[in-house]
């Protein structure tokens, strides 16, 4: 499957939570160059960025976040700081990829392209109401199996990917912690559509999505006690991707996961263990996964952003009362429809 | 991941549409000899199996058929003749293969053991309520991402694994009509589990299941007008693996799909173009698969027999005033469930 990409409808966006990004552009710029990189960096982060020339690079700071939303109760810090680069975008869709990540080498040797992959998974449907056992059937040599309803074939529009990673794996600090010498070297040469009312754990660390549609729903809302800037202390980007996954079953659209893969470098597993004693989220998910598995939105909420204020309303009243984390990220989901109005939603 | 198997819970079960079987069973002489082997023969075929020496094999014939079930409304023709194979099993679990399908190599090579595959599959856990990204999360290397509960890392257990096909894929004569060249070559290294509320269409080409729970769900059911001994002239597979899911979804079970490949041997894809104007299969889909996905079943089905007496119930209320093969189909539901009693519901 071929698709033509334009340099002005992708950027690529980048939260800078290190200072040194010379490898990382270096990496990747055989894939990023054609088009516009935001950078933003970690408000928390005082060192100087190093990013190489060559590429149409902007770099948003701690000032520009400031200047621009004044005071606002979303905290943009560590990997959140990527969320001020989708409201500053003013692209169809944004690739969003962490910058301890390089390009992987599928199973040939080939070095993967990133971008192509993810534009691909967007711009060719998805197919979320039957699950075709053969995968992508829009892939080259593939097709819709024998029972596959013919009424369904066109598929629906697919609004977010979410790509892989090779080496590092995204794991909790527990399983970094057990599983300190495990790496992932299986590279699952698949793209699929994640089935309606099937949830997942979409991961921030490299993903895609069609910003003018999904754009009010791609905030950073959760946000865990002590959270840093390892992955393994975020939910922001889980919580996230529930809230897409759910705004796309009822509004129709699809989400895809699988390819593309990156190579993840090293999680320093010795601070994954410090992590433990502070880290919420084990017991959270217990109550956030079975609330998304059962919450069902209204016809009314016709558009991203109705829905996304009515789940953040659904949210403040069954699950604030279990833990005041949860009212704080209804507080930001509805804060984040405001800044999405004044900030966000315009296009090139 | 290794699952210990004993020659003792598990049967092969093979149905007999072509009376030479000595390429089969020699290409499979290494993963079935250890393990009895049911063969059906098609009560259609007429001339005397081949089967080559070495294996533990028994044969059922039309009349055996007839001696054991006498009067049945079903229909034990063509691929259907399997089924009554797992009605005379005594094992706990069964893995079916079509007779015109060998054992594929993985890509480095090595030839697949899919006995062993579907049985790691079987003796494994299901992960039906929330996604893995990396997929199967018990699979050596791989584990549950960030984010996903640890209430739910138990898993469930799995009654159905539904492998794959290289080479010759498993699709509709319309399909095989229009890309009559192409050709499965792409191996996806994953097995996955069918999340709860997901249809799927499974195939009867490469399955395996637990017959002890599941075998009263696992019926020739939907048989359309002028079915031949081709896959794509038949549906009752898919109808089969959508009751199943169905059952299992209501249940708290799991499916997998994914690997085994089995490479399978060419269509003649002349003989798709003859099918096609009898072919009902298009049209009954798009009924079918809406009621599939809408259907409840109530808390009262608490066995596998109940859920289907139900089902058939449904589909006699609800699908059969649209065609008259539901009737048929429901038909067919209740009386497997009598022989199931009868016949089936009996091991070693």
């Amino acid at each position: 499957m071929t698709v033509e990409v334009h340099d002005g409808e992708v950027d690529i966006v980048i939260a800078a939570l290190q200072p040194n990004l010379t490898p990382f552009f270096e990496a990747w710029r055989p894939f990023f160059s054609r088009f516009h990189v935001i950078v933003v960096k970690d408000p928390e982060l005082a060192a100087e960025l190093q990013i190489p020339s060559g590429f149409d690079v902007k770099v948003y700071t701690k000032s520009d976040i400031q200047g621009l939303l004044g005071a606002t109760s979303i905290d943009f810090s560590g990997h959140s700081c990527r969320y001020f680069g989708y409201l500053v975008s003013r692209k169809k869709y944004v690739i969003s990829i962490d910058d301890n990540c390089l390009p992987a080498k599928d199973p040939a040797g080939v070095t993967v392209d990133a971008v192509t992959q993810h534009m691909i998974n967007l711009k060719t449907p998805a197919t979320p109401f039957f699950f075709n056992t053969l995968y992508d059937p829009y892939r080259k040599g593939a097709d819709f199996v024998r029972g596959y309803p013919f009424s369904l074939r066109e598929g629906v529009e697919c609004m977010l990917s979410c790509g892989l990673w090779l080496h590092n794996a995204d794991y909790d600090p527990m399983t970094h912690v057990v599983k300190r010498n495990q790496r992932n070297t299986n590279y699952v040469d698949a793209v699929m559509t994640v089935p309606l009312g099937a949830m997942l754990p979409v991961s921030g660390i490299n993903v895609a999505f069609n910003r003018e549609v999904l754009g009010a729903v791609m905030f950073p809302g959760l946000r865990i006690r002590k959270q840093g800037n390892h992955r393994w202390d975020t939910l922001e980007d889980i919580w996230n991707g529930l809230c897409a996954k759910v705004v796309c079953d009822s509004l129709g659209y699809g989400m895809k996961t699988g390819l593309p893969y990156v190579m993840r470098s090293d999680a320093e597993a010795g601070k994954a263990l410090e992590s433990l004693k502070d880290w919420e989220g084990v017991k959270l998910m217990d109550d956030v996964l079975p609330f998304f598995q059962s919450v069902k939105l209204s016809r009314n909420g016709v558009t991203v952003d109705g829905c996304v204020k009515e789940l953040a309303g659904i949210v403040r009243e069954k699950l604030a009362p279990k833990n005041p984390v949860f009212a704080k990220a209804a507080d930001a989901m509805e804060e984040w429809t405001k800044l999405w109005k004044s900030h966000g939603a315009q296009s090139a």
